[in-house]
């Protein structure tokens, strides 16, 4: 069975991710041969810095000339973890072109020219394989793309940052505010000196975009996620999600719409109820729920990140790449046909939890609960307290039936008008149910 | 792409998954085609029972004799749902010599002859995929044989029956006894009129066997596998567990030895930290935990049974298996070449929550250690207590740290013949540490 020329493998960039390839590739080369049936040999690493060390890596193979490395013609397959747009996204054209197929973990680029990058693939009867790029070592895509492709996923509801999920169970367990969570997560190193990408939701946006275009086998790009990081949580939210027996989570969420005919994508912070599997990830543990016509409710879970787990997603492509180059064939590429347009965020429906600062007198809540009627928003339950200062001001909360966006939007703008609300202290989403 | 003549299916059994499989066919064939590249045919459906009406299913594709159908020749996969040992067997194998690949949902079959269907399958070159026939839906196989194709898996920790969860979840949640509990599931649906396939552990033994076998790429047999069924499991065992803070499941368990040099796997009821991914497991839902040397701790949840979801799981082997039948392909085989030996009970390495029933008198519990270190069984924790009725008896609960099976079972063994020692209440393993 075992062929003896070794299928060559360029690896682009050498950084946390790309070193642990290297190092599985030398330490596990018989298991891999054995699973492949040919054997695995690293025939070029383009880094930046040729003059870091980097243990165990034959430094003859190092260069920084990545161009003429995926060019050079007898490349099996191309490991890209540089990630960023460029270079990343010419070398894997050029890749293609000239022989070799692909695997990335490059989210940024697969969430913006995903298309683009498989329509090259295909051209060339190439691979273009990604498993690492959502949710790190958690099998997802491979699921998705086939486990699941007899069946008809309708939603997918994730944890796909570790980073603000260490921060939101932080804030959870110990009371936590905002800044101070942070502020251990970086000390601890879950979050990057600029947290900007995680705690804003770009980079669960990217993976929303991924994973929303699998499940429904439609184009979706990063530019069609409706995203709202998660700086503006605060310890009284949570307080408030306590009382709904609920958890706050950011979340990733792609459904198809009710109709069947468009798709929404978004990342956001959400209640979410205790008893709902999601509730209970913690950590800087990634987490994703899909639900399907046949499959019902299925989660998968495990490490998001991290440059061991990110690399076993990397080498099981490497894996089935290498395996499909032997027998002439490619695996599934991209899967667009349904073609569903990508609706905005205000047609998406869920139910709302609302909190406002109202005057603490009669009449106000007959006033508030005729705003929500006049634009459609039924209301499930409402919460009035006065406050113990005496200021004259009392909270309001109110949860509200599934209503669309749109209608929720214009509520809360009617609201803000109102003399007797005084602010609008937050709206949460609430999801799961 | 789409070519038009449509690739052929023969559905042997249709009962409950069977006629979910025809159903979704029909309903979901312009996906399907899409999906594969090509339509899809129902091209026979073999029963038992052909007077038995079926919504759904053209009358002149159903036959009472599979053996003709899969001698066909025209039928490119052979879908088998019929389950047990024979027919099944025949059927798959005379399907692999007459050009069909096959999905079979078949556990009891692929736990004891899957190495001889593999074979099989590779001489013909034909596909043989099975991903039903672990946990329904919960997408494991192809996770297991291809995402962690590039990693190296050390354990598998498994809720693998719906059945046996929802007995156990309503113990604890509810303080009920075994046939309380056993009762309800059976007047749900949950279990059957004979429970024992479930309640013994002869179902989960089939399932270890099969991620063993795959996990370890080595062969595991169901004879290989240690069973010990979850009949005897108490209230008063839940109120230990609940004491240790714990919840007791039914788990199948493979473990590659810490030498690395062979495996074992087991089925058994265990005690599991409250704090574990496995312990939040509700109903009759399943999931498979997996420990990776590079991925870390992966978890996959869902529906463990079912028409629909076993069905889901079903169609998304058929769509693999009709691509990789357009491309000439066939997708990974049988990977046994790690050959590790699978080790007896005896050499498992665990920890263990033992209840005596001891004289309630000084010096019993320097007697009891005693045959503890006798036996290199090191204790962790001693409980030890006087009962209400003042009966001259005392509990004493004893956690170990982490012994062999064999060395366990001595200890007790020598603890039975203590005079001062009336009986052991009962012994738990404790996993997932």
């Amino acid at each position: 069975m075992m062929r003896t020329r070794p299928l060559k493998v360029a690896l682009l960039g050498c950084g946390v991710v790309g070193s642990e390839v290297a190092r599985i590739m030398t330490t596990h080369a018989d298991d891999l041969a054995a699973r492949i049936g040919a054997p695995v040999e690293l025939a070029g690493v383009a880094v930046r810095r040729p003059d870091r060390v980097r243990d165990g890596i034959d430094p003859s193979l190092v260069t920084t000339d990545a161009t003429a490395l995926v060019k050079r013609g007898d490349i099996d397959v191309v490991v890209e973890v540089i990630g960023g747009i460029e270079p990343a996204r010419s070398l894997i054209t050029t890749a293609f072109e000239h022989g070799a197929s692909v695997v990335s973990a490059n989210k940024a680029l697969l969430a913006q020219d995903g298309a683009a990058l498989h329509a090259a693939a295909e051209e060339h009867d190439k691979d273009l394989y990604y498993e690492a790029a959502v949710a790190g070592a958690i099998p997802l895509i491979r699921p998705l793309r086939e486990s699941l492709a007899g069946d008809k996923v309708n939603r997918v509801l994730g944890i796909v940052n570790g980073t603000t999920n260490f921060i939101l169970d932080k804030m959870d367990s110990t009371g936590a505010g905002y800044q101070e969570a942070l502020d251990e997560a970086t000390a601890l190193g879950y979050a990057e000196a600029d947290p900007t990408a995680d705690v804003e939701g770009f980079d669960a946006a990217a993976k929303a975009a991924i994973l929303a275009g699998i499940a429904f086998h439609s184009r979706v790009r990063l530019d069609d996620v409706y995203r709202e990081g998660m700086t503006e949580v605060t310890a009284a939210d949570f307080a408030s999600a306590k009382n709904m027996g609920c958890t706050i989570k950011l979340l990733a969420i792609c459904e198809r719409a009710q109709d069947g005919g468009s798709v929404t994508a978004r990342v956001h912070p959400a209640m979410i109820p205790l008893s709902h599997p999601l509730a209970s990830v913690r950590g800087a543990y990634n987490a994703v729920f899909v639900e399907s016509d046949a499959s019902g409710q299925l989660m998968f879970y495990g490490p998001g990140a991290g440059g061991a787990p990110t690399a076993s997603a990397v080498l099981g492509d490497l894996v089935a790449v290498c395996r499909n180059r032997l027998s002439g064939a490619t695996g599934p590429g991209e899967s667009a046909y349904a073609a569903l347009p990508v609706s905005g965020m205000g047609d998406v429906v869920t139910r709302y939890h609302i909190s406002l600062d109202v005057a603490d007198k009669p009449g106000v809540l007959a006033q508030v609960a005729t705003v929500f009627a006049e634009h459609g928003v039924s209301i499930d339950t409402v919460r009035q307290q006065g406050r113990p200062e005496g200021d004259g001001e009392a909270s309001l909360v109110v949860v509200t039936h599934r209503a669309s966006d749109a209608s929720l939007s214009g509520t809360v703008e009617a609201l803000r008008k109102l003399d007797t609300v005084r602010g609008v202290a937050s709206i949460m989403r609430v999801e799961g149910e």
